[in-house]
């Protein structure tokens, strides 16, 4: 009998990094051990005191090696694991997450002069302050008929790679000249565990404009963008890029000590949380939506070609699996609609009643919601609380519920919230049905798939198709991180030779699944009718009130 | 000297009634009494048991005995009045309320044979059981090109006379041949208060199909609703009608015993609420609108001649004022909508946020809402939450709300709420405008604009126009009933000759008035263009969503 070998996944998240150790031959969780980030998001003041522009969203990067020096070594210990039998280490993480380093990879808000400049830092995914610069880059990329508009379905976003870098050259001129690097997250943390810089692809793919085989957008296109961003990507990004699941270095030795971990054990390659936990969804090909239902909603589905989708986010050769075309579409409000509604409109009876009933106030909520069947609440929502990413991508959407009467009670307006969400994956799941990329059923991961059931039921009624869920839905993105890893490692060193073989043995789906309920799914075919006249009546400029209402408050805040 | 005279004005509402005694000299206010009814609305058991249908809304006479006998006796007492000083007694009812008598007056109700026919009973204005009935009397007129369609704006209403009295016909046709009388509530107290007969020609021209110099529908048509309905008019409801403001008799023995007041104390004809209402807050001739401002809201208009203008309620000769056709409009939505917010939609943390300050929580969100600035919250509101009653006429319509995002704080609701009444309102206006009645200014009256001042201000805004408030909107009803009967003493016993001279003694405003701010008027400009926009793209036929939507209610809840 062989001793069983181990692989340790890390999800560097937004409020916290995660921890598990993992049995590589069935992808059993031996630990898992979260570690809140200390500073956690900066959006008001810097550590070291400053103030920030609205819009902010920082990170402190000392907060990740809180994560790497508590988080393992206790996984290890509660997993009662041997640093012998680990035979890989992965890293998922947040993204587009950026830094600016020096040549070493050291953080330049490490360095005392540059602590008190705010880009110095670890620039969040959820920064939202660079829309002029990715309007600049759009601009000029529309001009001059760049690849990577039709990449992302027309629209680079201001969370993205070169929108930041482009940010930090307007508003920090001496950062930018400083930084001998600029780096993603998911790039940055391999490189501090194995001190080599190897950048995976698709985080370039889907972030940064670098397509396989053609590589990034000419000198002449950064020239135009800003005369000092011409050579960003021979300077500061490089032009070489690494395969998902494959071995990027080995652990440092400044690492090793600080883990518990061999030094040289194999580090894979880094990869987007949320690309990370498809194949720990069990999704490696194409025909299973993948979908990570959080705060916001990611869909991810794999093709073997390049098609154009209306309104896709990005569409990357090897991206998600390597072999395949991978497809990525979204909705920038899920969870947080949901958590609007508990926050601003229940009413204190919601409250008193599930308190008579021991129940938190959302479960009580969630049952009111359950009794009513499809059509009875009356009502329709469009779920455009923060904008619609896919497939019309317009940020300056918002959202709209219609048919209220005087007795429509709170639990009405709940359950339209979470039917117009399952309306807005539908959308984009015939968006990319409409160009031959099809769905047969759909496996959902993160937070809300383990706690919100009527959720999951009204997206099988409303998609008609099965809706499987992963195993341990909420840990997915480091179970990803572990499954890279393993396959980093090899089948020759007791892991696998593919990401799609790594997942077959490591991933797995709970038993349960919800199946679409005919007599439910065709009232919601008459209300997605309701839902696509009214999706182009307000989002394809029949009627731009939504635009005006937002124009009109930002005229008036700006008096 | 001479001694002051007094005047006593009793209001008939929904809940309660409440009587008041005023000086005839200058309307002030001397004694207030209100008496809820014991049994109040009847809408689940009979008193003497016997489950009711939905939609049913029926009284017990008795109650509104009971404002007499406890009432009329207290307020003099409290006001120091004595009873010669009493001049004359009026009253205005809820309309319209349908009564079935025997030939004496007695309801059927009373008598033990009819005790278990709810049908039997007052059926309250808010009765809406008669549906199917309104709907036949609007195809039967449609058909014969009745001219209480064009009354009526184009559509009878089930709440009305006729609705009601064909629904006693087809559900207990017994009570139909028992009754020797079917009358109207504000009839039927002055019959009893005076042993006489005499209804008026408001009531008979706004709910009963009445028009001055033509009289009622021909018998041909009511064959034609019912064969058992061809001789109701000469059977059962009569053809004489008097002004508003008139004598209809002397207070009969047995009520001056039972209040107190002398035997032979004249009293006028009965009167709407709602209609009496307006000369109490001054308004007695063309150009100022009267709204009351309640659970919904009514809008009355003067004109010198009578225009067809679209979905009004009801346009009647003399029907508010003698010499001018009154104009009827209305919101089915107002203070109501507030309340389903109130009730429906408040989260927690305001409740408790408002604790804090020591505030009822309703005070606290205006006092947020009031910081906002119009087109601030981003929010755009359709009143709709009770359907449209003017200008669509259309209870099939329903609420709706736009422009929602992920920090849409519950004062922003509210706000948008408040704006809609006022959105609708405004619609209203425009209508009367187009047919070249004007609208100088509004003068508010009911509940809401004696404790709701954002309200107010908003309507000035969003109007244009100076909003003035009667001096004591919450009994504008009761005092307008003493103005009805100072005008029924006449100038000889110290009355008045005219329901405008009574009013311009007798009503009073505020010193305190709205004006429209100009940089606000601009804001709500922009806003009404959108909210007209969405008003014809929902009510008038290009999408009938809201439409299907409540029939898929209806036709979920039937399975």
């Amino acid at each position: 009998m062989t001793t069983d070998k181990y692989v340790i996944g890390i999800d560097f998240g937004t409020e916290s990094g995660r921890v598990v150790v993992v049995r590589v031959r069935d992808g059993e969780e031996m630990a898992a051990v979260v570690v809140r980030y200390p500073d956690g998001v900066l959006d008001e003041t810097l550590p070291g005191g400053g103030q920030l522009e609205p819009d902010t969203a920082l990170q402190n990067p000392r907060d990740y090696f809180l994560v790497l020096e508590r988080g393992v070594p206790q996984a290890l210990k509660q997993a009662g694991v041997k640093a012998n039998d680990v035979i890989a280490l992965g890293t998922d993480f947040t993204s587009c997450t950026v830094f600016s380093t020096t040549q070493d990879g050291t953080p330049l808000c490490f360095l005392p002069k540059y602590r008190r400049e705010p880009l110095a830092w670890a620039i969040l995914w959820k920064h939202h302050a660079a829309q002029p610069e990715a309007d600049r880059l759009n601009d000029i990329g529309r001009e001059r008929d760049e690849e990577f508009i039709r990449m992302y379905g027309g629209k680079y976003s201001s969370e993205w790679f070169f929108a930041k870098v482009l940010q930090i050259l307007n508003d920090s001129p001496e950062v930018y000249e400083a930084a001998s690097r600029l780096i993603e997250g998911t790039d940055w943390i391999v490189w501090q565990l194995t001190g080599q810089e190897k950048r995976n692809n698709s985080t370039a793919g889907y972030k940064a404009m670098w397509v396989k085989g053609k590589g990034f957008p000419e000198r002449g296109f950064f020239r135009a963008v800003h005369p000092r961003l011409e050579n960003v990507i021979q300077e500061k990004v490089g032009t070489e890029f690494y395969p998902l699941g494959t071995p990027a270095g080995g652990l440092a030795a400044r690492w090793a000590r600080a883990t518990g971990l061999r030094e040289g054990t194999p580090v894979s390659t880094g990869v987007a949380d949320g690309h990370a936990s498809i194949p720990a969804s069990t999704v490696t090909k194409p025909g299973s939506l993948s979908m990570v239902m959080g705060t916001s909603f990611v869909q991810m589905l794999m093709g073997r070609e390049r098609r154009i989708v209306e309104g896709i986010c990005g569409v990357v050769e090897d991206g998600i699996v390597p072999g395949y075309w991978g497809y990525e579409a979204g909705q920038y409000a899920g969870g947080d609609m949901f958590a609007w509604f508990f926050d601003h409109a229940v009413p204190a009876h919601a409250r008193s009643q599930a308190k008579k009933l021991k129940l938190p106030f959302t479960a009580w909520l969630e049952k009111q919601a359950a009794a009513l069947r499809p059509g009875e609440s009356g009502l329709l929502a469009v779920d455009w609380w923060n904008g619609n990413r896919c497939v019309l991508v317009d940020a300056d959407l918002s959202g709209l519920l219609i048919g209220a009467t005087l007795s429509t009670p709170p639990e009405a307006i709940f359950r339209a919230l979470l039917e117009a969400a399952a309306f807005g994956t539908r959308q984009i799941i015939d968006a990319f049905d409409a160009m031959g990329l099809h769905t047969q059923d759909v496996v959902a991961c993160g937070g809300l798939p383990a706690k919100n059931r009527l959720l999951m039921q009204i997206y099988a009624d409303v998609l008609g198709r099965e809706i499987k869920v992963a195993k341990h839905p909420q840990t997915c993105s480091a179970l990803g991180a572990a499954i890279h890893a393993a396959t980093a490692a090899s089948r020759q060193a007791g892991g696998y030779d593919s990401i799609a073989e790594a997942a077959a043995h490591m991933a797995h789906l709970r038993s349960e699944t919800y199946r679409p309920r005919p007599e439910n799914q065709k009232i919601y075919n008459r209300l997605f009718q309701e839902f696509r006249i009214l999706h182009d009546y307000f989002g394809r400029g029949v009627n731009d009130v939504m635009k005006r209402l937002k124009a009109l408050r930002r005229e008036i805040l700006a008096l």
